[in-house]
C-alpha cells in the first residue's frame, strides 16, 4: 500500500518514542527529529510506509552509534513467550480445531505486541493472550486449510521477536518439510532477525532464512534475490503483521496477511472499521 | 513558554486537519504539509508553540487566495452564542457570587471550542455549558477580585470567536471604563478579531484594540507598538486560551490566564495534571 498523509503524524510520534528509547541524550532526540522532518518533507507517497520505519532506524543507529539498540528487549521478550509454549501448545493440541486455536495464538502474538515495552511481565502477557483470545476474529480458516493442503512450498514471514515463539504454534501445525520461514536481514526496531528464530528453536524444526532487509515490513525490492526467489516460488506466503501487509499487500502472490489492524490508515485500506479488535487473516480475494 | 518536541507531531496533526478544512484538493494538503514539515525540520525550539500555527495557517491562505477561511463558521458560531447570552447573563445575576460565575462561564466558552465544528448545534452548547460547569476548576478567584479592584488599567486578551461572547459575560462584571479588550490583528484560525468583538457587542461596552500580530496568542514582538504600549501599561492582564499562555507565560507583567489545558505539555509546563478536565486560572504566583 502507499503511504499516507495521514501517516505522517504518526512517524513523527514514532521517531519521538524510538530516540527517547534508545538515547537519553534531548541533542539527539532533537538532531534525529529534524533529520527526520526534513526527510519526510521530500517523501515519496508512492512507497510503503514502513520505508519511513527503516528511514527512522537507520538514522537511530547511525546517531547513536548501536546496532541494535532493542537487543536486550527483544532477548526479554523471546524469553518470556518461550516460558509460556508448553502450556500454549496444549490450549493448541487439547483445541477441538488446533490450526484454528494456533492461528489465533499467533495473531495474539501480534496483538500483545511486546514492542518496546520493556517492564512487561508474564503475568501481563498471560491475561493479554485470554483478553485477546475472546476477542471477534475474522479468519478464513478454511480457506487457509485449503491453500495449506494444496501448497508444495509455504513461506512464513515473521514480525516480531517474541511474537515469533507465538508463530512457533502455527508452524507446528503446518507440514514442516514444506515450510521455510523469513526474517529480517537486520535488526530494524523490534522486528525478528536469525537470533530471534533460533531463541524460538525455529531453525530445530524447519528451514530459516532472511530477507536481507532491515526494513520493518517486506521491501521486495530491498530484499536478497535468494528471498525474493523463495518469494517467488512459494505456493503459500502467511505473512504476519501489519509492517508485512502495508509492504505486500499490492503484491499478485497467493498470501494470508495474519494480524492486528493497528491504525486507521490500514483499517480504512483493508475495509475493515479502524481501531476496533478486528483481528484479520485477508487474503486478496477478501480485499 | 519554549515549544516542545513533544508539540511537533501536533502541529503535523493540525496541518493536515486544517488543510482540509480549508481545500478539498489533496494536491494542497499534500503541498502545505510538505511545506510545514520543511519549516518544522529547521524550528526555533525557543519560541513558543503559536508561531507554528501562524505560520501553518499564512501558508494555507497563500496557498488557497483564501483570506479568511474560517469566516463563515466564526459568524456561526458568534451568532450561537449571542442567542445564548441573555439566559447565561441571568445565570450570572442570579448566582451568589456574579464575579465568579462569569469567570466559570468564561472558561467554559474555551472548553466548548466551537473550533472547526461546523454542525454544532445550540443544544449540544447548552449541555457542553451544564456539563463543563459542574467539572473542577482551579481559580484563584479571590486573587483576581482583589486584582480587579487594585487596577486603574486592565487588559483582556481575547481568544476565539463564539467564546468571545462568552468572554462579554466576565468583562461585564469589570469596571468598564478601565478595561481594553485586545483581539487578534488579523484572521488565524477562529480567532477572535474586530468583527468578532463586534459581533460580541464589545465596543458599545468598553474600548477595543486590536494587536496587529496574526498569531493564535500574543507574540509581543510581532505586536503592534500600540498594542505593546497597552500591555506595558495595564495593571492587571486577564488572558484567555491555550494561545495566550504559551505565549505571555514567561512575561513578569500581572496575568490571569484563563483557559483549560488542553494538552500535555502545557499541562506538564503549568503543573496541573495532564488531560484532566481541570480549568485554570494561574497567576504568575501559582507556577
Amino acid at each position: 500500500m502507499k503511504t499516507s498523509i495521514d501517516c505522517i503524524p504518526c512517524f513523527v510520534r514514532q521517531t519521538l518514542q524510538a530516540t527517547r528509547f534508545v538515547s537519553v541524550y534531548p541533542s539527539v532526540h532533537e538532531g534525529v527529529l529534524r533529520e527526520i522532518l526534513r526527510c519526510l518533507a521530500g517523501l515519496d507517497f508512492d512507497r510503503p510506509p514502513p520505508l519511513v520505519g527503516q528511514m527512522i532506524h537507520r538514522k537511530l543507529r547511525e546517531l547513536t552509534g548501536n546496532h541494535d539498540p532493542y537487543k536486550d528487549i527483544k532477548e526479554r521478550h523471546n524469553r518470556l513467550a518461550v516460558g509460556l509454549l508448553p502450556e500454549l501448545r496444549e490450549k493448541v493440541k487439547r483445541s477441538s480445531d488446533p490450526l484454528k486455536t494456533s492461528v489465533r495464538l499467533a495473531i495474539t502474538g501480534n496483538i500483545v505486541d511486546l514492542g518496546a515495552k520493556s517492564g512487561l511481565t508474564e503475568d501481563e502477557v498471560r491475561s493479554s493472550i485470554a483478553r485477546t483470545l475472546s476477542e471477534p476474529f475474522h479468519v478464513d480458516i478454511e480457506g487457509l486449510r485449503r491453500e495449506i493442503n494444496r501448497a508444495s512450498s509455504i513461506l512464513y514471514l515473521a514480525d516480531n521477536a517474541g511474537e515469533i515463539v507465538f508463530d512457533r504454534l502455527l508452524i507446528e501445525e503446518l507440514p514442516l518439510e514444506r515450510v521455510t520461514v523469513a526474517v529480517r536481514g537486520g535488526p530494524v526496531i523490534n522486528d525478528a532477525t536469525m537470533d530471534d528464530a533460533c531463541a524460538a528453536g525455529l531453525h530445530e524444526i524447519v528451514r530459516v532464512i532472511d530477507n536481507g532487509s532491515d526494513a520493518p515490513g517486506t521491501i521486495l525490492d530491498d530484499c536478497s534475490l535468494e528471498f525474493q526467489r523463495h518469494f517467488n516460488e512459494a505456493d503459500l506466503i502467511i505473512a504476519k503483521g501489519q509492517g508485512n501487509y502495508e509492504t505486500l499487500s499490492e503484491e499478485s502472490a497467493n498470501i494470508f496477511f495474519l494480524f492486528r489492524i493497528k491504525c486507521s490508515v490500514v483499517a480504512s485500506h483493508t475495509g475493515f472499521e479502524p481501531e476496533t479488535n478486528v483481528l484479520a487473516g485477508i487474503s486478496k480475494t477478501v480485499r
